[in-house]
């Protein structure tokens, strides 16, 4: 039998709205979701999980209450639980999250920048 | 406050070995681990846990008890619990490896690949 990994360059390629994360695969209780950013997203925390940002293409800002932090291609960091932050990006940047199933986007701040969850592509 | 995040390339420049995983990063009781493969390792699984694959440069190939999967650059894949795998790169590839913390490399089947837990690098 043939396996087939997920290429994230493909699955990019499949949609073209921003602040909309998309699943593409589940660990566990995980899920790895895919997202273009560009502009300002608002200040959000959540309160029960850490969350992790992998920079695919392009520059993200992820602005903290006391600073920042920039990543570019093939860097990371991970948000700790609890802390505020908000992500910026001057052009579009596409970005890999991976937390746990069921996070929403904008935590417990809400808004209309807050996504549907748990969608796959 | 200036934060710093991870760069997966300057991490892989500081070590050498291969088969050997190092720690860079945990998200709850997750850990990211980057790792250099190259040839065959030993088949085993992972009775407790899903465990990811993103390879970050070259090819690798994971080989089922049924079939392979092919994984270039920018591709990832979950090996589910329980299924028996087998690294296999022909020439050396880097990876990076999510799973939770404390899972060793062999699973169950231990052997001389058996590789020292949460190293850090």
């Amino acid at each position: 039998m043939s396996y087939k990994g997920i290429n994230l360059r493909e699955k990019f390629g499949l949609f073209g709205d921003q602040w909309a994360p998309k699943v593409i695969a589940e660990m566990n209780d995980y899920q790895f979701k895919i997202v273009r950013l560009e502009g300002d997203f608002i200040w959000h925390d959540h309160k029960d999980t850490d969350e992790t940002f992998i920079v695919i293409e392009g520059e993200l800002r992820i602005d903290f209450r006391d600073g920042a932090v920039h990543l570019s291609a093939g860097e990371m960091f991970v948000v700790p639980r609890g802390v505020e932050h908000k992500p910026y990006a001057e052009n579009e940047v596409k970005v890999l999250l991976i937390e746990p199933r069921g996070v929403v986007n904008t935590g417990d701040a809400g808004g209309n920048l807050t996504a549907k969850n748990d969608a796959w592509i």
